[in-house]
């Protein structure tokens, strides 16, 4: 997607061999018109799968997760947790993810009440890398009789196994735009 | 806001004399249709203010900050954090917040760039309790040479003293929603 590429070759930070930070525009400032120009894309290339239900782990997926939603005629949007709280139902489907950000291992869950059986799911989150969370929430999912019918991205990281894994295993996976290597902070893109 | 009303009387659920869940359409699923009625109705009201960017704390008040952002001409969001992560970098801006529904303080923290100098700020938020979050916004906005012009609420808890005094301290606070009580599980609602 041109105008996401534009805004990491613009504002995008890379870090060593790995880290991408885009911090100005999609996950702490967000660029608003560019992410419900992406959440359109998304929805553009989705439609065709009729999900019922968009499907994302807070924090930094729910932006996306909402313009997706609502491109697509205002699908209801659920998030998984990371922790657990006070306000929570006792009702909870949970699965493993590693965090690569925080360095360690969370548990995210969702209230099994919110992804009825037979749901056509869209999963949206704003990074693919090593694919963990879309993993935990593709288990989350089957495990409560509903089907991953797509997964959108924001920013793959295309040397890292997230993506072909799932293209592999015939996954409807989308990403708005793939880096293809970080070095020594230099971003380099797959052509737009 | 007689939409968020009706859907606090059919899904909210109370528990003792101060907790309501409104898990099921806007903070753990989203009623996406009902978010950006929200919104829209949030940018009505706080259009004449003239704000430059919307502020909000993760994870729930993303959504809310973001349909909002959106009806305002696509303003940009900026959301507080409340973790430190290896992709943040050193300068960050940060407050003490009391979250009472993980029972902890939490230190919550913006990055000192993107609140430039002279910007007028909107507040965000899914609910409004004692008003700790809001005080740890506006005290960040503050100590970065910007003005908070308003703060939008999706829920107030108003037998708690956060609205009262926003009010009394001439912020301009608008809550969609205001709940007068919560007893033996019964959610009383100011009248829409």
């Amino acid at each position: 997607m041109k105008a996401l590429n534009d805004a990491i070759r613009t504002f995008g930070r890379g870090t060593g061999q790995n880290v991408v930070k885009v911090d100005m525009f999609l996950n702490h400032r967000i660029d608003t018109g560019l992410l419900f120009a992406m959440g359109r894309e998304l929805a553009d290339h989705f439609e065709k799968q009729r999900p019922t239900l968009v499907l994302t782990v807070e924090a930094s997926g729910i932006a996306l997760a909402v313009a997706a939603a609502h491109a697509l005629g205002d699908l209801p949007v659920v998030f998984a947790k990371k922790s657990a709280a006070s306000n929570q139902s006792g009702d909870m489907a949970t699965a493993p993810v590693h965090s690569f950000t925080h360095q360690q291992d969370v548990q995210i869950r969702v209230d099994r009440r919110y992804i009825p059986i037979g749901s056509r799911v869209l999963i949206i989150d704003d990074f693919l890398a090593e694919g963990s969370a879309v993993g935990g929430l593709t288990r989350i999912v089957e495990s409560l009789g509903a089907k991953v019918c797509g997964v959108g991205i924001g920013i793959e990281k295309g040397f890292q196994s997230g993506g072909q894994k799932l293209r592999e295993s015939g996954v409807d996976l989308m990403s708005l735009a793939v880096i293809r290597s970080i070095h020594d902070g230099v971003i380099e893109l797959e052509d737009d």
